[in-house]
């Protein structure tokens, strides 16, 4: 028997080869950095099997339109990118991102319609954004008293980097003890989080915030699972007051798909235990990923594959 | 006589070591490109001298302090690290940046505490914004559709990357014929505009915008030499209609000083010839240069310099 492989730290794309994720870069002069003027997207792959990979697509490649980009590769070109990246990593769990920066102008000029748009891709093991023992036990949130950057200023549906106010957000978290924060927007009602949407379950009845927010994948994925289940689900404004008096209040993210909330502003929802709405969500999201409906199956290159220690957190995650 | 060496593109100062600005990187797993979480300052040196350095290293360290961040160098050590990119660039007219980033936590972790910040600093060529010959014509602006990121959200005085809506309203200038565009805030009132500030001038008063916009060295400059000359100065709110109705409107940034706009949303100001006032603080802004209070002296390594071919275009810098 060989010795086992290391666990694989990922492959990116970057300027038509394919590297290891680490040695990837980003010039410090690509408008990309300089003006954060980029758009990006992160799918998942989860037992060897895109999750939902053509909204992400979708998502993206109207995000680099509304941006006024243009990628270098058309969408099958970027489909391949990105499962090339997953083959020649090997990992069976893994986040999947695209990235589209302005680049740079011609030396001397300063018009962004002359950039040269670059494209990145890169594999890497999937982590949890909140261990799935964390996920069972829920997870305490503040709401910030930062704003979330007003919709009319940066677009949140065009999915972006501008995380200043979502940072102190959550130093402001931290010092108050809490995981996370939620922000509120301009107009006082609730938006999202870092890096993920939130839902609030009252009476049976399913909401989430409908504007100042990324229209996001997993999101979708419980709306649609509602609606399947007949489940009421509404899009549509919530407020701070309405927020804080929810049976339940869980997250939804492609970086650990539904999460219960169990502390909010130091309220305790449900003594403390995951709300059974939550918990009946999350277990049928984890079910979609054996729908075909949903998955796009990776041919890897290798019979051996380096594992990156998931399987046995998957433990954890509700078999469906 | 020897061949005359190549116009250096620049030093940077990346990881404890000099190297060709070019080469120069930023990691794509970063926070300070995947959260923008990074502040930064622009000094320019001019004919071998810095401009204010201290103010803008008072501004940075206040700046990566707000961010509750930690440079790996104390203001000692970041002033030698700016001067080695200037001398070993060569460079006598430069711009020289110092980058903050959050950096990544340690493998499997999200705690933002846990970050090893880093820090970047580079030393390029000197590029007009606007060249001379634009600036003593003037440059047309719009007044854009899309209202700057409020401060309550991301804090302009923090001087940082977060362009989105100033980058959409380039493209809104460029749409519209115009050269650049000025962002009024949330409240309505006149901001500033994509890497500069502005000043409105009427009946021999200046005025400059007092919230939700970056606190520039170079307007600074501007304030103190009405000061000095006992022109009247406010800073204060400016309305859209006031500052449309202004006599003299201007704007000001390191990478060009005093520029005047003489076109704004298709008005003609003082029939298209840039104003007294604003040509006459353009003037005294780049006689500052010579005041040993604001200069501090570059010692370079070699005695032949490349040269950047700015020269010819100083001719058209009023002599001060």
């Amino acid at each position: 028997m060989t010795q086992p492989q290391p666990p694989s730290t990922g492959i990116a794309w970057s300027r038509g080869a394919f590297i290891p994720a680490e040695q990837a870069s980003i010039s410090p002069f690509d408008f990309g950095f300089t003006r954060s003027d980029v758009t990006y997207d992160v799918v998942h792959v989860w037992d060897g099997s895109f999750f939902r990979l053509e909204q992400h697509l979708d998502r993206f490649l109207a995000s680099v339109a509304a941006l006024r980009m243009v990628l270098p590769v058309d969408r099958d070109g970027l489909r391949e990118i990105l499962t090339g990246c997953v083959s020649r990593s090997g990992l069976r769990d893994a986040y999947v991102a695209m990235v589209c920066t302005r680049g740079r102008p011609p030396a001397g000029l300063r018009d962004l319609r002359r950039c040269e748009n670059q494209l990145l891709a890169y594999a890497v093991p999937f982590v949890w954004v909140s261990e799935p023992a964390a996920q069972v036990k829920g997870v305490s949130a503040i709401i910030s008293s930062i704003p979330r950057i007003a919709p009319e200023s940066v677009d949140p549906t065009v999915k972006n980097y501008h995380w200043l106010d979502l940072e102190r957000s959550l130093f402001e978290a931290y010092d108050r003890g809490a995981d996370t924060a939620i922000l509120l927007g301009p107009d006082g009602n609730v938006t999202e989080g870092p890096g993920f949407n939130v839902f609030a379950v009252t009476n049976g009845r399913v909401a989430t915030p409908d504007r100042g927010v990324l229209e996001g994948i997993t999101r979708q994925t419980v709306i649609d699972i509602c609606a399947e289940r007949g489940l009421p689900v509404e899009v549509r404004a919530i407020s701070r007051e309405e927020f804080l008096e929810a049976d339940e209040i869980f997250m939804s993210t492609t970086a650990g798909g539904v999460m219960p909330i169990t502390r909010i502003e130091g309220r305790i929802l449900g003594n403390g235990a995951p709300g059974a709405v939550t918990m009946s969500l999350r277990e049928a999201y984890w079910a979609r990923h054996r729908d075909p409906r949903d998955g796009t199956p990776v041919t890897y290159e290798e019979s051996e594959m380096p594992s990156n220690g998931l399987a046995r957190q998957k433990e954890l995650i509700p078999a469906g």
